[in-house]
């Protein structure tokens, strides 16, 4: 698996889910943003990494019970061993918020070892504890019930459905206080780039905007905004 | 579209949705309470204004493509243009909240205008910015899609469903912490009235229960509980 | 109603709702946890209390009108007088938040009596100002119609249904961020002893992982783990 | 708990539970039909009878497992036996679905009884044989498993919630291919006997619709329409 | 409202919708086929014929009672006696089947009138003698309440949304066992006619499947099988 | 993968998936009956065979265009091809009914290689012509829309989710009127066993009913009721 180029993450830090939907809508990509997914206490920085995924089926009595002989939980932390830093985990628990996916113990380790952040379209546990360590969880919400209860934990490093979005491993995952995004990893160079150039132009055109000025002739972005916009942004050394 | 008498609207910005949901009630109205729309960010004065509606239908392929012919969000612009000064915008997005109905920009547009305040059952994106903005917006949650993925916007100043309620052009919309709720123009007037003095009487009545008194004999209000306030509030000079 | 031993209860209110899911759930309890009932505000030290049942049903126009013959709320208020000090009011309401289950005033008389909190599973009106009172309520959200457009209390001390769960007079709630967990009344001293223990080895796991140890060998817990933390335990006075 | 006087039962045997609900929408009822509740089968001949209540909780493992020291069906077979001939077993499932609320032996046993139906906004097991049975059974839907994977009995003949309705003990419950409508007791002779005249008034219309008149002057029913329809109910000795 | 060109009815009455779908996905719409719409008891012939709109939002109790001074149900009536022969009236619902859209009266006046169908995102009542009627009625499910509970009709001929999907006047709905699809009337003609070759060639795939032939080299189709299903339509006359 | 014993499954087709859903619970199994799935069409004997599971996760625009360089349907026609003979080919389509997940093509080839049934919990297209097919097929409802619009198949022979229930590969699946049961392949044998049993002596139990005997001291299965039957049994060579 392939770390993310440092430049190409230095850019999706500091760029909004918005902006980044913007650009794979105008790609043709209508369903990469996580459905249902929320940040886990108030959000700062942006959450960036390619995705680790895991996949959790519905538990069953005989291999998810308490004295169950084989230890259903075993896959889950092994996974939590091998996803590589800098990655984000994505779980897969078919939108079941009923139970937790993770809590703090999980949370501590993937943190201590550089994980990027959690994404997970089930429940957290511990979620105040989680909501004041600084690592960047997103999930369904909060819940206390112990994973075993609904999830049972299957197989790792494959494409998963996480919030009704496809998600492969290695695309690029961006969480802001909006949500989560899910890059196609292939694409995420120029999506990036654009959405950058993309986000510098809304400044310009939001400053406008909160100063008076009428939306018709300046958003959408035409011909002469650009225009005004380059002007601006060269007598701005920008 | 006539303004909203500005003493009635300094009484609804102090009076609880709650309150008025149950003068509402009280005459007959069982459906005004907009469901499923929460404020975005935590919630200070009340946003007061007559709605000025927009609808959305789903969008099509052909008409909301990133390459579309003709500009899908024209009419949306148009509305935001169009919305009067102290009016609350009005979204119909039939509850889907798969995409944004607006970003910063256009509630920055609003704000400039004057407008009071925006209320959509659809999602809302950029909403770490709104949520610092002096605008109050109401809606179903942060969603970052471009609202073109699902929602086309079809015409303004018609009857539309809002979180599952009819709103009406000229309906006085108010909203709270609670949510909002939508008061038919034609009684907004007897409804502030009666809802200002339930506050009042409410508030002295708060005030005995905080300091242990029971509320049979009390509370729901009798004969007794109005003679008392009465005397009180002729004392207190109310 | 038989009152908590003080030490469980001081035992629980430092005890989170995912441990004492987990102490459930190795007891073969799988569904204890409230679904979709989330604390008021932000939520500091936990709710405890056993459980008094308060059961509404659906309201219907002849009985629940504004002009009704018969106060429809008459029970409710006798349910808020009833409940014992310490105790926690819980309601069910079928899980519909589209009307309040409470407001501000009945908190304030629930808080004036002593009572330990509210639990329901349909929503409250009045959210901001009880958000800031020092009484823990959860419940579904904040929802501003009166209680009477969708519900009927029809009686009190009954087992219930609150947030999918099976809740029965003298059951001890216990409540924190991640929401409400129902311990059945019998096994609660056992189930606090153990979570208790629980927490404190798990605390001792978290230090050491938060310090950058690996899960394998050390968590879930072995018989190593167990050594260690007694060890560890005997030597700081524990 | 009084019988249903014949004459009203005769009428409601043919009247459709949509003449049923208007005429109790224009008594101010506006929520008397069983939500997501539809006849198990294709149906014939109207179900009519005095509703007796059984109302479940969620089941809970100590209670409801399959080596529990307490019979936890024995209530709901109490129940079973105990509901008068001629009424009709409404059952409080809390609208969920995943388990049965009765199979085949209990239907046995209730038509073997003279019971006039039951109602369930749970599931049904044993479809396939039941909707061959001449026994009129409303539910939520198949479904396999047994009831006390998810409910528990607690009580009957209390007033309860079904599809979303408030059923009080007594009220008469009427059921075709629509659904079922719960009347309430007090006003089931009027409504019958008004709905039994809109029936007929409406097949005299429904005729003239037939043979090609407009609605405008028609329908709905004016002073015109009831003059002609007396003329004609005359001429033919209604 | 132009009237649809016989020859394209003619085949749109024997092309299924589940063609007419992936012919319409070859033109790049994903969300043409709407959601949770079923026909009305068993289904013969397809439903054919153009749209033709009516739009509900919320009923509210002061246009919507029994004894509201205008009549409420003025403008669904207009719009019956509006619809133009061999069209579809289209009812925008909001997808709510707690009340019925519309009754064997207006279905029979729809009838009576050569209108080609009704689709609707609500409920219908009189289900069981609407179903014999030979009247193509597709909705959200059988439902007794009258509509005025929850539906009250603003405007007709607009761009609604039904079943999920918008719906512009003059679209052409086709229905079947499946469903409805709603084809935009600009693409009709390609579409009839390829969806018409689609289903011939597929019916030649389908006889050589059911014969026992694998589907790898043989479907999806590719150039062979076109050729040879060009030569088989040679020598058998197509 | 082995084949399913034939005196197993002689058993298994004339056994409800009511009574085995019984003797599931009675070993501890509470999710094994798959929820929201549906015979198509009135069903008759039942379906029996081994899992044999195929994976779907959401489409996305660049793989599953219907322009898209490589076949998405690739994998889907591959797992038809592999599926063994008298196994059941179960679909993991996330409970996702906006599209199909197969057709009347599929579906024939499957039945011609000899395959026991389907079951999904996605959509089917050409629901008319499968239901007259005499090959069993489950699923969420009829869907017109092709897969590809929400459905990419990505792995087969996989742990996966199906309703809600886990189905590991090899699992026994019983379809009837009801639904759909997933047998733990492990205890298939003796499931079947004394699910066979179970329904011999409720025959003979459901027969005393219908003679009009009452349930106490008859059912549930008492000591008293075993003796009754075995003598019976005896005396009529059972």
């Amino acid at each position: 698996m392939t770390d993310l180029d440092p430049q190409i993450r230095a850019c999706l830090l500091k760029t909004s889910t918005a902006t980044l939907s913007t650009q794979l809508y105008r790609r043709g990509f209508r369903n990469v943003f996580l459905q249902g997914i929320r940040p886990l206490g108030r959000y700062g920085a942006n959450m960036v990494g390619p995705a680790f995924t895991l996949r959790y089926i519905p538990a069953r009595e005989d291999l998810d019970s308490h004295d169950a002989k084989l230890d259903p939980n075993a896959l889950q932390r092994e996974a939590i061993e091998t996803v590589p830093p800098a990655h984000v985990l994505v779980m897969d628990c078919r939108g079941n918020t009923r139970a937790a996916s993770a809590g703090d113990i999980y949370m501590t380790r993937l943190k201590a070892r550089g994980v990027a952040g959690l994404v997970s379209d089930g429940g957290v546990r511990d979620s105040a504890t989680i909501s004041q360590m600084e690592f960047p969880v997103f999930c369904g919400g909060p819940s206390a019930p112990t994973n075993r209860i609904v999830h049972h934990a299957v197989d790792y490093d494959l494409p998963i459905a996480c919030g009704d979005v496809a998600v492969y491993p290695g695309d690029i995952m961006v969480g802001d206080a909006d949500g989560v995004v899910a890059i196609p990893r292939a694409i995420v160079a120029e999506v990036a780039r654009d959405a950058a150039q993309q986000e510098e132009l809304e400044a310009f055109i939001l400053r406008r905007v909160a100063d008076g000025e009428k939306l018709p002739g300046l958003y959408p972005v035409n011909e002469r905004t650009r225009a005004e916009y380059a002007a601006w942004a060269a007598r701005n050394g920008r």
